[in-house]
């Protein structure tokens, strides 16, 4: 840990709990003086009884009061340095949920020099004081932020040490290895090998494996995270928005507002069995024609490439009454299959109660053949085919199901880190099979160690901490 | 307390922070149960620990886990029987703030046959069990609900026994005396007077006293918990709605939205100086025309009707044009004096900006004679006159100021019963007075012990605590 453990011996304030108005509200104060500030305000129901005297992990009874006014009455929790959250003493006020009194407590503290706490920088001390790795710091605002079980499961494991621990042992092996080889740089002109090229070729063997692994975790893990991006296309009034709105209305599942800054357009985010589904730019949908037709099947396809999942609307009404119909669904899933070959395709016939349905099935088993396998027949309006739909969605989502041991990369940061270390491996892999001097790759050993030390924080600069806990809330 | 301590022996559940993401959430649970239920899905970070050997007052690190699935990390704070707010076995868990994580950790418990908590149950188990008395409990939820520091105060004072300890006090006086004299009428053939009837006239004397005091408070209690009714009148395009804002933007002013149901419109509400005003139809005032001499003065009247203090806006510039202005405006101030000689009135010449401020000063002085006084010349548009007023707000709102030992009754609930208890009171006394016998008061007494014990909540009914609790917020 580069970091001093007393570079900020202030004491920071947040509210920790969410604001507005509840039974409770807890306000949160971190610092080596904390427990000491609180106690000068703070009048135990009990007699006198001196914070700075208790033991860590107890809970105090008694009234905060400013001047012979009581502010309000409080429990007050004690954690003492380093058995607290930030490594440092910390106390935690339980006070009346008015947003009244928790402004009039802030206040009172505030005015003894005790500073609003940036965001996210009670995790960040814990950073700093070594209660957790850079990793599990960027988990915690994750765990936070989590609202599927997909996303919550990932940031959870990620928290409890996930696959940094893996990667901070790798890297500590590795380091001993590029000692050993700088320190033969050192005797060059000795020809000597302090370090055993058949236990590195082995360790470099083990990084690239792990390292791969994780990578390929990513696209799984990004998705679990950050839902599934599904696009609905279709001609208008095929009834897309009302599949939508049908899907959303099923019991099962959760709708969820995105208010991101890091996706730029506004889309209906849909979780069915623990899974977030983003159907894009299902605003557009909404107001404009999408007419795959007459506009061209460019921004239908535009909207495919965003997707990882396709779902094609058509009427079944229509392709009855007009043959052509069914003709252009050939061709546009023949272009999609082409174009996309990795996209998962779903086609929902909507409206089937207004066909004949054994006729329509054997009409489209002809056309479609090995697509008919990807057919739903479905009616928005009377729920049919809705439990198949969403029996196919999780099953497509399953493939990345999550068990508790596995290990997943959902973090961008991490992914860039874990390829820019890939590749210094890869280098100084060719380095060794090629039997060139041990001072050409040297560099490329260094190079991994620098970013596998991202990962884990073992090394960190100024403005990746100040990026990573700006995402924070205050008060964590 | 007529109630049982075991009435309620399941366990309840709620989240006790408001509701939202914030760094941390806390969910509460009361029963005789709820520690050994919690138990069950804890596992301490360090090695086994059994919550329900733990001392009362202190907090755990672990996790939650159902069916080897963690689902957060948490802290859990322990208080037993009867060492906690509702004087039942409580566990507060401390958990990250998703509104995910919440509902997994609130549905775990509520499959374990967990019961979702009653808006105030926390609270009416703590009034239940002998924690608090009825208008302690009430306290809270005003505590909850304090915007200012005046309806702070009052609920803190009231929460901490206020003057329901004195009426507990006195009632219980009143009972031994009323069972000496229900003892006097089953010996009323003999004449005997087992109660001192001194002693029964001063302990009479007292009450009424007490009674008295207290119901005076309430006009004043009232104000400072639901704000200062103010009615701000005037022509169209004096300026009223400007100089509503002029206030909202002055840096002592905190505006607060009303959205309450006790309230049929919505009201401006400015918190100046730690005292509420609430400025009357004010949506009205910038909506409708609101002309006093087209319409009439019955409009205006009916707004002063229901206002404390009335804020009279014209405008300089029009008054120095058109003499009729001033003279519509002295006659208007003296149908006011006449029709509410109690309500305090203050006169605003708006936009003194446009006229010579000397002279229109010397014309108000002779036209309003001993009005002069209350006027304030003010420019909303260059903030000039302001602090008059808001000067003259702070001194009018302190004629109630509050000290900590000032008893002050707000709750109307309370006021009713007072007041019923004042009436059974006086009765007693002219019975007293007449020196009559003392079966024809006794049943006065009763009613006036009726009265004061359903203030401390000493006489309850399933309804009164219905409704009281009914107002709380779910957790508390």
């Amino acid at each position: 840990m580069e970091q001093n453990k007393n570079l900020n011996n202030d004491t920071i304030i947040a509210l920790a709990t969410s604001s507005g108005v509840g039974a409770i509200a807890v306000i949160r104060l971190s610092g080596s003086k904390s427990i000491e500030i609180v106690n000068r305000f703070f009048k135990s129901k009990f007699g006198d009884k001196d914070l700075n005297r208790v033991k860590t992990h107890t809970i105090h009874l008694g009234n905060i009061i400013e001047n012979n006014r009581i502010l309000d009455e409080v429990l007050v929790s004690v954690f003492k340095d380093p058995h607290s959250y930030t490594g440092e003493n910390v106390v935690e006020i339980s006070c009346h949920g008015s947003v009244y009194i928790q402004q009039e407590i802030l206040q009172l503290f505030l005015k003894q020099g005790v500073r609003n706490a940036d965001a996210g920088e009670f995790t960040l001390r814990a950073f700093i004081n070594g209660k957790m790795d850079l990793s599990q710091a960027e988990a915690v605002a994750d765990l936070i932020a989590s609202d599927s079980k997909a996303s919550h499961q990932i940031a959870l494991q990620q928290m409890r040490g996930g696959f940094s621990s893996e990667i901070a042992a790798l890297r500590e092996q590795l380091l001993n290895f590029a000692s050993l080889i700088e320190l033969e740089l050192d005797f060059a002109e000795e020809d000597v090998e302090f370090a055993d090229r058949k236990q590195f070729q082995e360790l470099i063997s083990r990084i690239t494996f792990v390292l791969k692994r994780l990578i390929d975790s990513f696209a799984v893990g990004n998705v679990l995270k950050n839902g599934i991006p599904v696009a609905i296309v279709g001609e208008p009034n095929v009834g897309k928005s009302t599949l939508l709105n049908s899907l959303l209305n099923e019991e099962k599942a959760i709708v969820s507002e995105i208010a991101g800054t890091t996706r730029d357009a506004i889309e209906d985010e849909i979780i069915i069995n623990g899974v977030a589904y983003r159907f894009i730019d299902t605003a557009g949908i909404r107001q404009t024609k999408d007419v795959v037709e007459s506009i061209g099947i460019q921004k239908t396809f535009e909207k495919i490439e965003q997707a990882q999942l396709v779902i094609y609307v058509i009427d079944a009404a229509q392709v009855v009454q007009d043959n052509s119909t069914l003709q252009q669904l050939k061709e546009t899933v023949k272009k999609i299959h082409e174009q996309f070959p990795h996209k998962k395709l779903i086609i929902i016939a909507n409206k089937i109660d207004l066909v004949n349905e054994v006729d329509f099935k054997q009409n489209m088993a002809n056309s479609l053949k090995e697509d008919y396998e990807n057919l739903i027949l479905l009616s928005a309006k009377n729920k049919k085919g809705l439990e198949t739909l969403i029996q196919n969605l999780t099953n497509l989502a399953n493939m990345g199901s999550l068990s508790n041991n596995e290990t997943i990369v959902s973090n961008s940061r991490h992914f860039e880190a874990l390829n820019n270390a890939l590749n210094s491996i890869i280098e100084v892999q060719k380095g060794v099979d090629a039997e060139i001097s041990s001072d050409l790759f040297a560099i490329d050993i260094r190079e991994a160690l620098h970013h596998l030390g991202l990962i884990t924080g073992e090394i960190t600069t100024e403005d990746l901490l100040g990026n990573i806990f700006a995402n924070f809330c205050i008060g964590k």
